[in-house]
Parts: C-alpha cells; sequence; structure tokens
C-alpha cells in the first residue's frame, strides 16, 4: 500500500490503529455474548469500554517482539489498560477467532467503499453515454475500420460492464461477511454456536458453517477474484481511452490539469497517463487471485501461511482497486469528446463500410452468397486501395448494377438507418435494475 | 485437453464435430428468427434442417487453409451441402454472432456437467460426513496437535466449501448463457434486437447488454475464476487426504485397487496418487484465471487476441476440472478410514489438548489470563517433553491444585464435552439450502 | 495441445511413441553402464536393441489400466517383446530414474527446436532492420507522437531483445540436460554415481547434483520462465505491428494472402489477426509460469503433483512457443511497409517534435530551463491546437528571436541531424555477439 | 513493502530520499559526460556537488502536485536549492533517462543485498549437511515412507538449489545494470552513445543496446523471474521443515524462542511459524512474475503502464525476498534435530525399505522382474499390515529361500550398504564451483 496509490479512507481502513481497535471490539461483542450466556460475569465488557482504553500500537509492538504472538501482545496490552475486568476477556477463544472476525469486518469495511466507488463510476458512464448517444464514431475491430457506432454505445458498453463487476463483488461481499467464535478447532469446546451468533450479529457477520481454526479461505479467494474482475473491466475501459487519445485517432482525450506537463523534453505533448496508470494497477490487482487462490489448500485445521499473503494484498489490492475507481471515474467526467474529430476519422472510410449493406441487397436479389461477397470485395479492396469511393465505384459496375438500380444502392449508403437500433441499446443499458 | 484427463463426455462436447452441429444450430435459430420478421423466405430453416447435412470436419479445415477464416469455410461447406436455401443463412450476420453464440452454448453445457459432479461430489462428502460424525480425531493446526475434532467435521467442512464453490460456478453459468446476433460492432445494422432475442430465446441464451463485435469477456472471466475456486477448494480435499494417507499418521487412505503397484521399486508402498494428482490439476485450473482476465481488454470493438486462449483454456479447463471432480468423489467414496489409529495418535498427545480448558478454569477461579497461561506452560512444555501426562503433572502441582480440586481438574479432561457441539456443527452442514 | 497451434515436429516430439522410445533409450543406456560396471550381463542391451522392439503405444496402455503405473506397464511390455534380457533392464532403477531422464531429453529437444527456431526470428529482424536502417519513421510515447525514429531502430530493438530471449532459454537449456540414475530417493542404494555418469553421457546429459526422487523442479520452472519472457518478447512485436496496422496509423501491414477473408461481414477488411494471435497465445505461455513455480516445493523426497501439470504444460508450452516464433517470423519476413505513408504521418506533427532542440538552443543560450520550457510549451500547444507550423510560430515571437536568429531556428529544424545516431544503433544491434 | 517484512537495508533503499538523491547522481554523472563532450560548461556538476544540496522530499512532492510530473518536479526543486548551474543538468535528456538508470542501480543494489543473503544461506545449509553428513533417517515419496537417505542429503539438496537459484539472480543481475542516456526515443537527438557510456560507467552500468524511450522491460521481467524461481526454492525449503515439524514426525523443529507462545489458547504448541510464514511470502514474491512479464509489450517507444507496477512490485518483492533470505537463514541455523526420532520412525518401516534390494537379489539368481516383484510384493503387504517384519516374514518362505540363502537374504538388509554413496552426494553438492 503506497502513498500515491491509496485514498485517503483506505489508509485510515488499513492502519495499525483501526485494526487494534476492531479487535477490541470483537472481544467486547463476544464478551456481551459471553455475558449473556453466562461465562463472564455481568458488566465486564461495559466496564471495559466505560474505561474507553487508548490501544498503542507501539506498546503493543513492543510486546510482541517477546511474545512473537500478536493477539498475545494485544490481549496483554489491553490488560495492562484496563486491569481486572480484562480477564474475562477472550475467554475460551482462539487468536483467529478475533483476527478472522476482524479481518471480515475490515474487509467488509473495504469492499463497501469499493462498492459506492462503482456506483459513483457508474453514473458518470450514465450521464456521458446519455450525451453521447447520438455522436457518431467509427467501430473498430481489429484495430481496422468496421463499421459506425455510437460513442453513447461505447459507453453503455462501459457501464454494463462496470455494472456487472460491481454485482460480482457484491455477492462476494456477502460470502466475506463471515466470522467466527468457535475456538481452537471450530468445535465450540469452550463457547457454543449459540455466543457466536450473537456475538456475530452485533458486528454484523454470520458464521462460517464449520469454522477449523479459521474461516474457510476459499471465501476471500472469491472476493479477491472478483476484485480483479472489477479492474479488468477498467482496464478496458482505460486501453479505450488510450487507444482514442492516440495521436492519429485523436477523437477523445484525458482532461489536462494547468500547469501539468506532458513531458519533461516534449513539451506539447498531452498523455493519456492516467489511463495507462489504470493499465498498470490493473496488473497489480489481477495478479492477487493466485496467491489468494494458493491460500485456499490449508493445512488440516489450518496453517498460517495465508497470513502473510493476506497481510499484504488485503490492504495492497483493495486499496489500489479504490484508488483505480476514482481514477476511473475523474477520467470518464473529465474526458474531452471530439465528435468533429470523429466525423473527420469516419469520412476517410471512404464509405467502407456500408459494403455489408451491399452484399445483403446483392443476396437479396437472388446472388449466392459468396458470389456477392466476390464482387463486393473487388470494390472494397480498389476503395481501400484509394481508387475511390465504394459507392463510386460500385456504381460503376454493371455486374452491380444489374442487381441493383441506383436508388437501391444508394440506399445501402445511409448512415442513419445502420445505427437505428443503437439508441436502444444504450437505454437497455441505463435501464437495467440495479 | 490430453485424454488421460479428460473425460468422455468433455472429449465430445469440445469435438470438431459439435462445435461446428452447434453452429450450424445457431444459424438455423436465426433463420428461424428472421424468417418471423420476414427477412428471409418462410421454411428456409426447415428446408435446411430436412437436408440433415452431414457436416464434414475435414471439408471444413481444407476450406479453411484458403479463406484463413473459420466461419467462412464453414458456410461454404453448408452452401456445398445443402445448396440454394443456405444463401439466406448468416444474413447481417458477423462471425462473431456464431461464434460468440455457440461458445456460450458449449460453455453453459461444459458448466452444467461440472455443477453435476459437485452436487454427486457433494452427496458423497454428505454421506461420509454423516458415517463419521462421531469419529474422533486429532485437529492439527501448523500441523501440530491442537485439541480433538470428529472426522465428520472434516468432512462436512469439506462438503460446506465446495457448496460453496458449486454456487459461484452456478452463479457463473447465468452470466455466461449470454450469445449475441447484433451484427458486426453490435448495432443491430442489418439485424434487429427482437431477431437476437427470438433466436437466443430458441437457444437457452439471452442477450448480451451492449455488445461490441463480441460478447463481452468479463463474463468469461468470471466463469473461470469461478473454476479455479472450485479446484482450489478440491485441493484442499486432496492435501488434507495426502496428510492423513502419510505414513506417520496413517489415518487414511485412497482405495488401492487390486493389480495397482504403488511404485517399481518399492513394492509394498501405496502412495495418495489421485489426491497429488488433484493438487497438480488444480495449478492448471487456477493458471487459467490469468489469461481469462487478460482476456477482458480488447480493443475498441474487438480484437481476436482472446480467441487462441479461449481455444486452448476453455476445453482444457473445464475438462480437467470435470475429471477433478470425478477423481475427487470417487477419492471420497473410496476413502478408507481407520479409526482406531485415529485414537491411537490422539492419545499421544497425554491429553495437552485440554490445557486450554484447564487455564480457562483457573481463570474462572480468579487468576489472570497471564498467569494462567503460564502455569500451565510450563506443565504443557514438560508433557510435551515426555515427563509425564498432563492431568498427572498438573495434579501434583500445588499452585494449581490450590486452585483447582482434583475433581475440577478430571472435569477438564472430558472428551466427550468438548466435543458436544461436533454433531451440530456437522448438520448445520448438511441441513444448509442447497 | 491443439492441432492448430502445434508445428508438426513438436507434434512428433511429444507423441506417445516418441516418449516410450526415448524411455527405451534411457533403459537401454543405463544398461550399457550396469554391463560396464558388471551389474549385468555384457551384452544385454545390444540383444535387446538387436531385437529392435516395435513399442505399442495400445498394448501399454492396456497393460497401465491394470497396474495404474505407466513405468510398469511399459517394462512389462518390453519384457513380452524381448523377453530373458528385459529382466536386466531397470535393475536398481526407480520410475523416476527413466521418467525424468527421459523428461530432459524431450525438454532439450523442444528447446533446441525452439533455439533454432529464434535464430530464424533473428535473421529475419536483422535483414528487414537493415532495409529500414533509414525508413524514418514516427516516435511515439503513450501513444502521442514523441520525436522521429527510424523503423530500422524499431526492428533492432525487437531483434536485440529476441536474442536476449534466445540467451535466457540457452541457459535454461543448460539446466535442464539433467538426469538421473540414482534410484529410489537418490541414495544409489542399488546404482552408483559412475553408472549414472556414463548411462547419461551417452543420453547428453549430466547428473543432478542431489536427486531425491527426482531431479529437482527449480529447473524446469527457470525453461518455463525462460519461455514466458521470450513470449513476452513476442507479444511486444505483435502488439507494435497491430498498432502499425491500425486504419489511422497504416504505416505497416501483415502480409495478406490470395483468397484470405478478413471477414465474413466486412469483406474490405485486413486484420492483423496473426499479430493478434501472438498476443493471445502469450498469455498461455506465460500462464504457465506459476504453475511451474508451484511444483518446485514437492513433499519430502517427491509428491507426484507435478506429473499432471508437466503432462499438460511441457507439450502445450513448448509447441505453443515454437508456433509463435515461426508465426512471428513470417510476419516480420512478410511485413509490408509504407515509408510514405510514414512520413505522411510525420508531417502531421507541424514540427513539434523539434521543440525540445528549440528549448536547449534557448538554454544554451542562457535562458533558465524553466523559462525556456515554458515559452516553447505555449508555442508547441498552439502549433498542436492546429495554429500554424511550430517553426513559424517561434520565428513570429520576438521572446524566441531575441536569442535564437533565424539561422539558429531552422537549424533546430533538421532531421537528419536528430537522426544522426539511429545507423550506429542498428549497427550496435546487429554487431552484438552471439 | 510493509515493516514487518521489510530488512533495514532494503527501508532505506527503496525510501524516496534514496531515490532523488540516486537521480541527482545520475543527473551529475551526465553533467560530467556532458562537460567532458563539450556540450556543458566544465565544473558544472562539481559546482552542484559543492553545494551539497539537501534534497526535501516533501517539497518535491508539493511541487509535483502542480505539475503532475516526478522528474521535472525534482528538477524544481534542484534548481531552486543550486541555482544557475542547474540549468546544464538534464541537458538533452529525457525523464526515463532519469529515472530508469536510477532504477538500475537500485535494483543492482537490491540484487547485491539478494546474493549476499544467499551466500550466507548457502553457507549455513553447508554448515548442517555436513554435521549431518551421516544422520540416518527416512526418505519419503508421497509422504509415504520409502528408503533411508541422510539428513545431510536432504540439507546438500536445498544447499544445491538455493545455489542454482542465485545464480539466475546473478544472471539477471548482468541484465538489469544497464541504463541509458539516449533522450526522448533512443536516438540521441540532443545526445550521443559517448556521453551515455562515460556516464554509464561511472554509475557501474552498461547502455541498453537500442532503447526505446526506456530500457526495455525483459529485462526487469528476467529479474522478477529469478526472484521467484529463489521464492519458490525456500518455499520447498520451509515446506519440508513444517513436514519434519508435524507432531507425528518430530524429527526437526525452528528454534522456540524464549517467551515465545505458540498459541493464545494452547500454551504448549510449537508451531512451524516461520517456516509457513516463508510459504505464504513466496505466493507473494511468485505473483510479481506475471505483472513483471505484463509489462514487457509497452505501446511503440514506451507506455507508462509498467511504472505503477514497479513502484508497487520493486519495492515490495526485493523486501520480502530478502526478509525470506534472512529468515530461511535463521531457520536452518536453528533448526533443533532429533537423530534419534528419525531412527525410531525409520525402525517403524520393519525394514519394508530393503524390499528393493531383496527383489533385485531374486532377480540376479534368474527371477523374472514381474515373478521377483509379486513375490517380494506380497510378503511386504503382510508386513505392511503388522504381520511382522519383513526379513522374517521372507525367511519364512520357501518360495524366497529356495533362490537365497539365510546368509544372502539378510545381506540384503544393511543400512550401511545401501547409503555408502550418500557421503559423496554431500560432499558433490559441498564441492561445486561457484
Amino acid at each position: 500500500m503506497i502513498g500515491r496509490y491509496t485514498p485517503e479512507d483506505f489508509r485510515k481502513l488499513w492502519s495499525d490503529e483501526t485494526r487494534y481497535q476492531t479487535w477490541l471490539n470483537v472481544e467486547l461483542a463476544a464478551c456481551d455474548a459471553m455475558e449473556d450466556a453466562g461465562l463472564v460475569p455481568r458488566g465486564t465488557a461495559d466496564a471495559i469500554r466505560a474505561k474507553n482504553p487508548a490501544l498503542d500500537v507501539a506498546e503493543i509492538e513492543r510486546i510482541e517482539q517477546t511474545t512473537r504472538h500478536d493477539v498475545i501482545a494485544f490481549l496483554t496490552h489491553v490488560e495492562a489498560l484496563v486491569g481486572e475486568p480484562a480477564r474475562f476477556l477472550h475467554r475460551g477463544m482462539t487468536s483467529s477467532d478475533v483476527l478472522d472476525t476482524s479481518f471480515a469486518m475490515l474487509l467488509v469495511r473495504a469492499t463497501d467503499a469499493i462498492l459506492a466507488r462503482c456506483r459513483a463510476l457508474e453514473s458518470a458512464l450514465a450521464l456521458r453515454a446519455k450525451e453521447h448517444v447520438g455522436t457518431v464514431t467509427m467501430g473498430r475491430s481489429h484495430g481496422i475500420f468496421a463499421e459506425p457506432v455510437t460513442f453513447g454505445m461505447v459507453l453503455a458498453g462501459h457501464l454494463a460492464e462496470v455494472r456487472r463487476a460491481r454485482r460480482r463483488v457484491a455477492a462476494a461481499r456477502v460470502e466475506i461477511a463471515v466470522g467466527k467464535l468457535a475456538g481452537a478447532v471450530g468445535t465450540y469446546a469452550h463457547l457454543s454456536p449459540a455466543i457466536e451468533a450473537a456475538a456475530l450479529e452485533r458486528l454484523g457477520l454470520v458464521p462460517e458453517t464449520v469454522a477449523t481454526q479459521v474461516v474457510a479461505r476459499d471465501r476471500h479467494a472469491a472476493l479477491f477474484a472478483s476484485y480483479a474482475g472489477l479492474a479488468a473491466t477498467l482496464e478496458r475501459l482505460a486501453t479505450n481511452v488510450r487507444h482514442l487519445q492516440r495521436t492519429e485517432v485523436s477523437e477523445a482525450e484525458e482532461r489536462f490539469s494547468v500547469g501539468q506537463k506532458g513531458s519533461s523534453a516534449m513539451p506539447h505533448k498531452r498523455n493519456p497517463i492516467l489511463s495507462e496508470n489504470l493499465c498498470g494497477l490493473s496488473r497489480i490487482v489481477r495478479a492477487a487471485v493466485i496467491p489468494a487462490l494458493e491460500n485456499v489448500a490449508l493445512w488440516h485445521e489450518r496453517d498460517i501461511s495465508h497470513s502473510s499473503v493476506e497481510r499484504m494484498i488485503a490492504p495492497d489490492v483493495s486499496a489500489t482497486l479504490a484508488f483505480m475507481l476514482d481514477r476511473a471515474r475523474s477520467i470518464v467526467e473529465g474526458l474531452v469528446v471530439y465528435p468533429e474529430r470523429m466525423m473527420e476519422n469516419l469520412s476517410r472510410a471512404r464509405g467502407l463500410f456500408f459494403s455489408e449493406g451491399v452484399m445483403l441487397a446483392l443476396v437479396d436479389k437472388g446472388l449466392l452468397r459468396q458470389r456477392a461477397y466476390e464482387l463486393v470485395q473487388g470494390h472494397a479492396m480498389r476503395a481501400f486501395a484509394g481508387e475511390g469511393e465504394l459507392l463510386a465505384l460500385l456504381a460503376a459496375d454493371p455486374g452491380v448494377t444489374t442487381h441493383l438500380t441506383h436508388e437501391e444502392l444508394a440506399g445501402c449508403f445511409d448512415l442513419e438507418h445502420v445505427l437505428r437500433h443503437a439508441g436502444a441499446v444504450v437505454e437497455r443499458a441505463l435501464g437495467e435494475g440495479d
């Protein structure tokens, strides 16, 4: 988690302060539930709350130097702060009861912050898609001019994809909102399912179906996979912006701030660096999927190999993804679109993109598809080579005009007609349920 | 897709024959819908169906040598087989309309075959979990004896995890059951959303919200991620079987067939090779997630870089996963469990696993947690070093007996008590909704 | 390994026939060495060679159905074919002595075939780099026009990179040319280091330093990593071809075969599908690195989890990489380059790329860098916005002409001057040792 | 890079202070070379050095808020600190000349620190291998008892593997010790190869053969691949320690510090947490290979997508790997080995591991391998089932004693004989050149 790519809320969320405070909240919720179950004297948790212990990260780390065990260090510190009632904390619990339950709470918060950012990005995309519902631009397949689309469709496609990615993250959020208070090996030897359920409910979580010492790691792997899917979706958006901003294309570009310098050597340059950055960061988020999956196959009731992985990827990947979403929204909101340039590029196609319509008209007139294809391809190749506009070349070929009148031929070259469904497509994306 | 790891149904599913037949089905469903829309003469599709064209894979490949384009080769072949009506096929469509729609159909079939195998594995796990609901075994964390669990719990944990993985695959199946008949760049230039919806409904699919030239690849990435999650879950199961079959543990082992040889050099060996194989194969399934995610960011309305990836991973990974599920089920069904050996291993722990209960009892008597911990740890270390049974060592220490009577102390060493919730945990896993 | 992406030599190399024949060669080389050591009667290996046993893959597989062990099935088959002398084969050996030694031989052959293809690609790149040593084209950073380069430099850069990748593969080839004949756990219990060394020398291999049951898998991981590096290098080449072939750029394109169809719907299209295909395939080769690395940490003296991974990735990845190299060479050899178009694109830059030279000239005249930067940036932005050629704009600004005479200013706009070192760079790449 | 897994020297190495100081060193070395070339007034660099500018990280970051460009911010800051002579810095250079050259210097330093740690680990392994050259222990394949080895061989195997991994890292270090001073697109438009060579030599680097705007990223990918190979090698070591420390095995364990607590719930536990941690961290290091490979295919003369990836993985992965090496060395040095326990486990095998020797003796007496195999397997299975020691069972079978005298049979059960080459294997590993 490096400062450059970490939103402020994520810096706080993954701080040591927040982590230890969350541990305390878990211990207190467990204590509440044990009080109700009669295992711990009434009022213990409230007595500790009343002392409002100020957790000291440095002190906990100092103790851990000796104990080599973080939760024991934490508990020792709490005991030092609040005295007597602390001895009832953690009763019958194992470290992972605290760690995994807390980790679930932090991942839920991180995921909620990511989901909210998704919605903001979706709103931005929806707004721009509506704005450009009728902006005609060239569609490209293989980087080669294909047939026209509207820029609204392009944005609506990204909108629909971000929404799908967000739904997958939301589904993973449900799966990760799972804690455990089931003791050292999941048997509730000194606890009970009822205590666990009560404590977790206070914390907004539900119990693991069958805990081992830990919550099962397939849940976390699913979360990181959903994150990676979202990152890939942002990468597609960013890749397209990069293409649109290419000098030769110049159909859209990232907003360029006053004072910003594109290059130390070439002052005139306006580079799509935000989008390039998104492409790079998506590699980071994507790469976390494999370690997260490797974490699943823990030995027996658990080994701790997953822990170091999670210490690194949970903050890094969630913060990076949140940063990416903020940046993607900012790119979309600020994207400078050049509709005239889009039409200018389109016009260079010499009508080639209408060739399919001509071919279909010929087939409708009775030509075999194969024959029609070859007939049009010949002229298309000539137009492509710069010998003229496709319409003119076709109109001059008796092989074509035998089958199609000049009116019929001209009717194949109608931009409005080929884009008649574009608005409906955008509507479909905008109108999709949440 | 190598023979060794490919179930027969998957060999057929991913054959050239099935692929081309599926293409034909898509073309005919599209033709039906275009007939209804008046774009194509009534009866065209049925006329082709009546000719029951026998697709010849070798011939299609021969044509592709010239055209360098698979769908055109296919259409040329169909035209050769059925003549006249064929010229109405593929009207206004682009290759990807056929390819992506067909691919969705094949992935749906593959996924359904995987889901059915999940359920079979779940049934096997449920049966064995019930069988061993009361089989006591040592729980291990870090590979070190922790506290007792039941083997039924262990199996129930795997059951719950497989079920979760299956649900994720089922969710991805919904997302992948999406086709398109939207033309070269998704604008329906020579088609319509209505034709697409009608044709896809016939094929069991729904339309892509905003198609480019292709169905969006985030859907496929999500499918492969769900596959990888399932594979990781099988890896955990297999890893545990490998541990249980270790010579020193010997608590369970894979069924050994008559005639099977463990080793060419060591004839007596019975190796957990099926489980080791699952661990290896899970690496293969997992590795496909990254390429699938890299496939998402296609350029503009599409590039074809995803295609080669999918040609390789879709058959390989789905077939491998199906093979893994068959094998995992077979391992679970045939697993030879040695409850006596489990108890024998447990007994070697010298009661150490009851130390937590003693510690809690001491805390309940008023000791600070820290003090109780150190008191018990001292004796635990001695018992661990082989100086005696923990109960005896504690009973001889006045620092302990000052706080606990002999009855209270002995009460802390009750196996039935610490496992009193184990049955409920198994029930919870068995009873979980579908 | 699918036919589409498998060169013929790789199809043969990874066939069952070749594998079993290689096993036999290993057994016979070991037999030779054991004859010399007096462990096996003189003439045994030659007697078997004289019978020239025709290995029957189907029969071996039939036997394996019963034994569930491939090497035992193989030996049983050989015994059935050659009778008496066969009983001396495999003496004191373990299956992995045969399997790993054979695997090394096959990987060496595969790698040699890859290295030869690298050299062919390098030759093609060198030829085209020389051809275009003086072809001026626009350099782009961030997809934005930067400063001119020569197309020879571009190709020379790819040449240097392929050469580096090839050297890494060659280094990994040395590491993989390692076999073992050290018995079940590497102790030579019934063999000796001398026998091993003699047998392996016959096979072109050297012994593993410390074998377990197997050759250490870090060697294989290093090989697959070197393959992935090469694939990434081909991906960069392919990505650049795709960019150059973009309609808006059109500076180069893949050779288009007669009869080839770009699209079923758009007959005029010429798509860079070979290059796109390389980008996809590089994802496949890259993805194998992780499973290969996961294979390293085998348990104790070995587990067999690596085997299924290698059965899949060794043929798939080596064949795919060889296919990619053939394809890359073909792309380079056939690349159609449009120098006029390159100059045309360059001319659209309105001289902006000379801005750095102007800035430097101003600094040389005493301006602070910061001031020079801002001065030039202003005019660069105007030129970029289409208000004129940069030279004209600068020449009209007294703030500039105070410092630079018209001659000095014009001197900053000399294409030949800025490219004066381009030839030397190409020479450096061509002249680099092997 | 989180504190927990970052050695102090790496914290400093990757600090902002070190980075900016390295930038300044690069600028000054370039200035020196330009002075020699007459492009910059003599004494400029020394004048700046004399002012010994104290770079202020916070100030640079403040400036970057406006410029959105780190190198420009840095130069602006330097200009503010040293005034006049600063205007000659960075003459004709592009940001990447500074960034990539500096990055190479930092990676070289990081790699040197990793290589030194490798040697320390190798020394520790060599020492322990010598110590245990004659310590007999059971070899396991598939986790199942196979045949005896010595613990010295086990350690020597890890030694040889670490040495191989180190050599790969050293080879990658050579490839990464490459900088560039070739300007915006690698043409030396305002520089020269001679200036570059002179400046880089001062910095311990050599020039990129063909630079684009940047040094080619295949070099960095190779470095990260070599790191991942080393991590995988440490993972194998750590996995084996975890196995040896399993309660049921208990043949070796990590040193347990005074005061260390194994578990908050189970005070007696001594868990191999250091080794488990290494297994987790190896996943992190391994995962970086894919993004590093994805970074290779930059667009044209460069895009900046690689930058964010490198900002994260370069510090994280190098520091983590260094931490892993420190930890691995500490584990090896402190490993508590229990030779008696090793012999005790071995004795539980009932002599089964001598079965191969018996089988060979029978073949030497004229039995067909197949028959000998079956004969021994029968008794091996009985011994395995606990019906007796293998020697006794064989000795009681006339089918065996017909072929082997009692002396011959007993001679097959000689531990010293089967391990006669173990010492030579260890010597081979110790004696291997550097």
